[in-house]
């Protein structure tokens, strides 16, 4: 079994810069191209990924999570 | 009253580049430096804003809705 | 920049009445006209906003995240 | 069987006052003492709910998707 | 590049045996071991994951999106 | 009152098997016939239901919150 492609869109390539763990969740930072990426994930998953500190990683996220808001030009 | 700040650090600014209307929800393209991000919301939200292409919008998403995937080095 | 308009309907105004602060995430309470919003938010995002108790604030949540369950008049 | 208790604390009980049915997802909004609160959920979903206008329900969500953002008084 | 692994304890292996397809979103149905899964995703996604009834697929959801309903044993 | 329905069909029903409490937020696993499903709930709700190994319960996610991974027969 292989997975071949994830449906969401939204998916940034990066390298993982910081891993703040907890006892139950952590945090863990990816750097993108588009600036960081922080994602709370559960310690358990970091520990069963083996996720450290320089691997490259994919921070996913779907379309129906993101808030968009308007950004005004209130100069005049 | 104004926004002063918005908990997550999961902002990225750009230009809505696409809105693809449906009778409930629409999904807004909305291009980064990181490349598009597509949002689902509601198309009253969409009207409430008056959100249209060219605008300037930010993306925001908690970091709690995050997943990682690892990418591998599978070469040798 | 200055951000004029989240595209969420769910926002809703209240005052910030307990911060129990964990490693890595924490949970703040908002206390508004309809009862207490409850908020899990990572600890460096309240640290970023100097979140204190007493602090006015808003809750936002997206309407994809909203469950709806039936109420039952089962009198007879 | 019978749900007695779920587990977040984010429940606002109030009254179905609109549907806006769409093919797949509907938004459906519940006036409760706080105010609106918008939910989009399948329209499938309604359908087995046998939701209607005017029905009693519940608004839930989890403290996970909840934002925060602060207000300002940014007066002088 | 390859994915190698997603942080998510939770994945539902399973075949599609349903798609409604709308303007902007889409309910895919993947019937797993466990029962039927559903998920709403955008269109578009299904249209480049050329999704296809009788394809296998993987259901995936973070463990902070679940609640949890405690089951009374209300009997006596 | 009394809830009668919920509205998303992603409910599993099992046993907890495992919760491993953290200050703010905890992990619990639930053992359904399709496998373990983990949630992250607030540690606050744990005790709020008294949840304890052993008791019933069900896992409940929303459609929207689901991801789907194409699984690939890339084998000539």
């Amino acid at each position: 079994m292989s997975v071949t492609a994830i449906n969401t869109r939204n998916q940034f390539k990066g390298s993982v810069v910081s891993i703040n763990r907890g006892p139950v969740v952590s945090e863990v930072e990816i750097e993108t191209p588009a600036g960081i990426i922080s994602a709370v994930i559960t310690t358990s998953s970091i520990d069963r990924l083996k996720l450290r500190i320089g691997d490259s990683a994919l921070a996913l996220f779907k379309a129906t999570e993101v808030l968009i808001a308007k950004i005004g030009d209130q100069a005049a």
